[in-house]
């Protein structure tokens, strides 16, 4: 017999914070608080959702009319955002002004280094890519010996920019996982090192710039999905992403996983099973040695260094040996998804990276196992997707963190030495 | 090659929150928010540390002498704390006065639902058991089938109470697993219709008292080890309770993990063996079918039913078939440690329930297992330990989830309907 349960009450409000100090900080200035949080809210509100009448903005944050006129009218004298009149009214009288975030003034720089590419955006205030170029990784590469790169790709996408826009901003999103060339793997956390040498690379510093931070590829991914793809207004989510590996990013109760140094989530190296191959990090029987790319080519009988679309096509073709690789590989995806599963009893799981077109060729086939691996008290409600941002997710997602500052204090936004 | 890493910049601070809406609450006045918060701030201050002077009070709550007395006479006026001078005064002049709990005044009512116990405490503001008494478990009785048991305690526990204490509310902190006669397992939630059963039994609505909460017993037991036990001053924690199972109570970044449903960290349902054994939740292979005390009785040969120190000790003799069993079930314990590890990235992991003495019959073998299937970036600085607050840590984690309101609000706390 299964109890089916409400939530307790002190799990749907906020966890309590077990830490009983520091005190509570004083602010300067009540008004001024007040001014801020109002002013953070509505440029949060335009970036996320785009332009939107005051009309709107005065029922959505709660604020009168002329509050949110106040407010606006200073994110326009910031030049965060405009206003004009809607160019189709359709009730009569005079139209409300819509409120539309400066995403061509305004823009943050974003990098990811994957396994074999890197990729540089720049990214506009209401999240939208103003423009995007990529180079493949080279081999051997470590994620510090690709500064120079990321840096020349950032200088040609900034070449035609005016003068009067603004960075706000830079997230440098690193896939955590170093692959040695004797097949060896190493695992990091987000190496900030990175930030310093493309602030050094890009003299940010000299032009009192806000500076880079570095963060894990999983980590802004799920952040990208939590607020503009598939798990908007979820707070439980696990995000995994395949890449020659696999790493997760996890959201609970609304809050990013980080762990004590920022090298949470490595999914890949949970051990599955035991008596299964040696994996290159050194133990045996982790999921990605049954779920990665190189598995799949293994089971499907071809070289390694196909492209593992190769295999899932072969698949849709009918072919039994490419059919019964990818089910193998989706029921070992399926597995380690049922413990994930059980562990952070999440509203969806996300497949990204390499892992997205694995899901949708099996998807049958991975809820399945998750079903049958998975207690039902934890999958209950349980959603399988694949991610809504595709390969743009964790460039979208390091954009998130580098608006956060201006986000956070509109007009007062720290700069960063 | 490990890169050594500093935590990034968003990862030392607070994790952004990624939710843009709701707005911010306004508060309705400053000043009296900004005294609500002092208020918390000190009597939580006193709730975990103690007895504390009035000028050491000024020192950690970076607040003036004046101020630290006015706050201090509203709790004593609200007869939550006293005030007196110290008994022995080491330096000359007037000493400054020492602030204390109520703790004899001020209580909460906890219970806990294990699988073969049932426990109820009084615990006092300071997080003192000031009575605590325990009956077992009927078999085949579910958690809602125990309420009339933990009532009947309470009564006991409360017969000579004077009529001027205050209950200021109540925590049942309940094992998740339910085990069926015929040996299936079931996993749910904490249950919020055995904190109204309690209400209803000791008619809390009536008396207009604070009802209780349900919450998991695991969850609670991390709590207690964070505020006052092992886990102090660490904001990534995963608590192992060994019961008939294995359930993980788990923070993260200084916050529970909960899940979607309540119903996050069962660990004990993780598959580490997929060729392994079949366990009572329907799946194969499940981490506790290997480690839990099912598991050590069986590899040591003797019958179900007998308790697990018998092996323990047998053990720590030198009887080999004892010390074999019990090697292996530390191998599998240091496995599913070390998928903790890469997922979590924790501080530290506590072994508690029945882990706790098998973790320190055999720690050194855990830790091998650990260091050999964790990854080095996941485990450094990673600590392993046995619960400070050995079986009474679920019931203190309760009365900190009991206190709650009153440390938010000490002059107005919540009383729910």
């Amino acid at each position: 017999m299964t109890i089916p349960l409400r939530r307790g009450p002190h799990q749907t409000g906020p966890v309590p914070d077990p830490r009983p100090l520091p005190a509570p900080s004083i602010p300067a200035s009540g008004q001024e608080e007040i001014r801020r949080q109002n002013l953070s809210a509505l440029l949060r509100h335009l970036h996320v959702y785009g332009p939107t009448s005051r009309t709107e903005l005065s029922g959505l944050l709660n604020l009168n009319r002329s509050t949110i006129g106040a407010l606006a009218a200073d994110l326009v004298a910031a030049d965060l955002a405009t206003e004009e009149a809607p160019t189709t009214g359709r009730r009569a009288g005079r139209p409300s002004l819509v409120v539309s975030p400066r995403s061509e003034r305004v823009w943050v720089r974003v990098a990811t280094i994957e396994s074999e590419r890197l990729c540089v955006a720049r990214v506009g205030l209401g999240g939208l890519i103003m423009d995007q170029r990529e180079a493949p990784r080279p081999p051997g590469a470590t994620p510090l010996d690709t500064v120079t790169e990321l840096a020349a790709l950032m200088g040609q996408a900034e070449r035609d920019l005016g003068p009067d826009t603004v960075c706000a901003g830079g997230t440098v999103a690193v896939a955590t996982t170093i692959h040695e060339l004797d097949g060896t793997i190493h695992v990091t956390g987000a190496d900030e090192r990175i930030a310093a040498a493309l602030d050094a690379a890009l003299d940010v510093g000299a032009a009192k710039r806000p500076g880079f931070v570095t963060t894990d590829l999983a980590a802004a991914a799920v952040l990208a999905e939590h607020i503009r793809g598939v798990a908007v207004g979820m707070d439980d989510v696990v995000y995994l992403h395949g890449d020659r590996g696999i790493s997760a990013g996890i959201i609970t109760g609304g809050r990013l996983v980080t762990g004590r140094g920022g090298r949470s989530g490595q999914v890949g190296h949970m051990v599955v099973h035991p008596d299964g191959r040696q994996c290159g990090c050194g133990a045996r029987g982790c999921w990605e040695t049954e779920v990665g790319v190189a598995a799949l080519l293994r089971a499907a009988g071809v070289p390694a260094g196909t492209r593992p679309r190769a295999v899932l096509r072969a698949a849709a073709r009918g072919d039994a040996v490419a059919r019964a690789a990818l089910n193998a590989v989706a029921g070992w995806l399926g597995l380690g998804v049922a413990n994930l599963v059980n562990l952070f009893n999440p509203d969806i799981v996300v497949f990204g990276g390499t892992l997205r077109e694995l899901y949708t060729a099996s998807a049958t086939h991975i809820r399945r196992r998750v079903d049958s691996a998975a207690l039902p008290a934890s999958r209950e409600h349980l959603q399988l997707r694949a991610g809504a941002l595709g390969p743009d997710a964790a460039l979208i997602g390091a954009a998130e963190l580098a608006f956060e500052n201006l986000l956070t204090d509109p007009l007062n936004a720290r700069v960063p030495d």
